[in-house]
């Protein structure tokens, strides 16, 4: 159980953050403390004691070292577009809002690097530097209201990992408020780095439990002037996932390679009103490939050699997006089947990720689970990296903490995934929701580690506390 | 000072560890203390009592539970081509070689992962996963003799590193035996993972003092059909270090981007008795750089896209690589460097990196320095990356950790790295020459952290104790 306490303790010194923020940031209204209750994640509710909106570092310095002295609990929040409950105050405390740090401080073209505050929605960034003709590949789908310091705590992708890898592949240095106020740069501005133990590395993934990001330093590369896009539909889930692995296997990268399950095509397709794409009874799966580059013809060539790849997987007839509308068209059906899946009643979600060929054994066994433990699950990811998505609708049950039997189900589920070879989380975090299935994945040593680390970087557990793990 | 002593216990023990790996796998004798009593560091030499040579990661967890209970201090060792003195016995004790786990156990052409032991020749790795057209890209320039375990210890990179990234990008996975003799996976064998702390991304580049890493998970990527490559000598450093930056800023991302200055040069083509580059008076230096990708004919335009554009940089006479021969000498000219230079006296080794465009600078530095402490330098090393490295001789010294001007020179340089936003090393690690220089690039409450965290690994700091920092 975690050991920090202090509710109470939050209220009396709302006094003095406001001396450090002022006045109007310092917030203990029912409306702020149910707005910042929440986050994405499934349907929960806890309410802070008080919420802070700092400006600076500096700022957030001052109100640790008071939290730390007087043990109060700190959640931090980005965009409050989680999926595991990482920005849920569970504890009450101090709810602390990073959306005011929100300046992007530098972009170096001769370095190809940016210099962001955390606050900063990962869309507006992505667009700064492509003004520039640079490029930030990571994009959660999210992206157009998720900030870029929540990417970094949870080490998001998104459908460019497959090409161009996730977060943690991209962040050089980071400004970070340790809990106990101290302010440090955890590395250098550099693309290689062999100094010492990487904390950078440390940082990212953390989820907000070693330490507040203030400052992030992100590496950039040319944009790729060009990309085509396809979908492509599959009589068999399995063939659609044995295409997957044959597509690398014949030396292709493609910049995107999604797969949507054909229940979460329907729901979304409903919600958006959209007919780009047919339904039909005979399909399981498609698959959304995007190839990028520089050279348009070679993209064709490349695009039209995949789809001749992909007869031998009983592909069905392929809609090449014609034009930029397309294109938007059908990466808006995707990147809004959590949504439309969520509206639908699939309201608990699962982030499993395998290599990448067992894809097809994970979604047979999730159905199959389904039937066991009488659910419905839809599935939906990102299929060149093994990440799935997966999304249950359960009568009765409005979330996943509370419900014996819903438990009990996730354990089989990451039981089948870790017999996969795989882990419980790809890009959304362990959080809240997902912490108690650690021991599935992680032997009694790791989770060892993991607390003395925690201890080491937060020896009172006033940062975000119970996430992830508790303290023993 | 680090706290470990005990050199008599491992002679004592010496019947026990017999035991576990067997008896001609133990050894005392003077030849072997000698042969693992160095590394390639500068003229270092340092005496194990005991050098051990265990087959499988149970017997290390075996040897590790006796050195942990009596205190005897653990070097592990690689191959022995390190740079920093990471596989320097210096505290005596007992020498860990992981020589004989030397098996490759699976390419899985499936996933695109290849699991490995680490004593395997990097070279030999890349050669066996190219086979199957598969590509590791990691290849520092000792890949023909370096082990893959060593490449993990110290994060390395190499020419390839500029397009591909280094070894931390490459790792999903690795069995670990921890000081306490405990055996753990650090991650799963996924491309994404938001699950804990990444205590996969902790081991790399923790030179050993961490755990002993027994099995290592790699992902690979599609072999390139094509490369091409190109040397272009530049009149001014300046130039040759804004054309680096403006290749980029073009939108190129060249798979290899050399920089090799005149001095360095010069004494390798004499060391190989090559003739393939004309060294004339003047020329401050050479661009190498090559391109990789599948369509020869797009290949071509980029390359002479870029030599196009270098022209606005006061670049040369550009010589194009005709064939496999002439690639294959201009590269043994690079690889070759360091041991040319080290041959010629230069026996000092630093491994700064910059962000890219500050390299001229840093170059400009080095020689200043040179000229005011009484040294030579030589300077080479990926303009890509921003990662030089910086060769010293001078007279009398035969090494940097014993001469108090060499020491106060040293500390010069990583200051000026510092100040021009960069940090002491790049791909060698800090190992034991240059942890002293720790604190120019990070504040204390950084070495406060790490500290804590070799602590939570290992509590009696038996395992490569006083290499990156000393314990307080």
């Amino acid at each position: 159980m975690v050991t920090v306490s202090g509710q109470n303790t939050a209220v009396e010194m709302a006094g003095r953050f406001k001396q450090i923020v002022g006045e109007s940031y310092v917030l203990a209204d029912d409306e702020s403390r149910n707005h910042y209750g929440h986050d994405e994640t499934e349907q929960l509710l806890y309410l802070p004691d008080v919420v802070i909106k700092p400006r600076t570092a500096a700022e957030i310095s001052a109100i640790m070292k008071i939290c730390n002295e007087h043990r109060i609990p700190v959640t931090p929040r980005g965009a409050g577009t989680g999926l595991s409950g990482g920005a849920l105050p569970h504890l009450g405390g101090v709810l602390l809002s990073t959306e005011r740090l929100n300046t992007i401080l530098n972009i170096d073209e001769r370095n190809l690097q940016v210099t962001t505050e955390p606050g900063v929605i990962t869309e507006v960034l992505q667009n700064a530097v492509k003004a520039k003709g640079l490029f930030y590949p990571p994009d959660p789908s999210s992206r157009g209201s998720c900030f870029i310091g929540g990417n970094i705590a949870e080490n998001s992708g998104g459908p460019k990992a497959v090409k161009y890898g996730v977060v943690k592949d991209y962040v050089l240095n980071l400004e970070v408020v340790l809990p106990n106020g101290e302010i440090i740069w955890t590395g250098a501005n550099v693309l290689k780095n062999s100094t010492g133990y990487n904390l950078t590395q440390l940082i990212v993934g953390s989820e907000g439990t070693l330490g507040i990001v203030t400052k992030i330093v992100l590496k950039l590369i040319p944009l790729p002037a060009h990309d085509l896009l396809m979908l492509v539909p599959f009589k068999s889930l399995e063939k659609a996932g044995e295409a997957v692995s044959a597509i690398f296997r014949a030396g292709f990268i493609p910049s995107g390679l999604e797969l949507v399950e054909i229940d979460a095509l329907k729901i979304v397709s409903e919600m958006v009103d959209s007919h780009v794409v047919a339904v039909s009874d005979d399909i399981e799966a498609h698959l959304l490939i995007e190839v990028d580059g520089n050279n348009p013809d070679v993209l064709m060539q490349e695009i039209e050699a995949i789809a001749t790849l992909l007869q031998q997987f009983d592909a069905g007839e392929i809609l090449f997006a014609d034009d930029a509308q397309q294109k938007a068209e059908l990466w808006k059906l995707r990147r809004r089947v959590a949504e439309a899946v969520k509206l639908a009643g699939y309201t608990i979600e699962e982030d499993t990720v395998v290599p990448r060929a067992e894809l097809p054994a994970l979604i047979r066994g999730v159905k199959k689970l389904g039937k066991e433990h009488n659910f419905h699950a839809v599935c939906y990811g990102h299929a060149g990296d093994g990440n799935l998505h997966v999304r249950i609708k359960k009568e009765g049950t409005a979330n996943s903490l509370e419900d014996a039997d819903m438990i009990e189900s996730l354990r089989a589920l990451f039981k089948l995934v870790y017999q996969l070879g795989g882990t419980i989380s790809g890009e959304h975090g362990i959080g809240l929701i997902q912490k108690s299935y650690m021991d599935i994945v992680f032997a009694q040593e790791n989770l060892t580690l993991m607390r003395s680390i925690k201890k080491a970087f937060d020896p009172n557990n006033i940062l975000n506390a119970g996430k992830i793990f508790d303290m023993k």
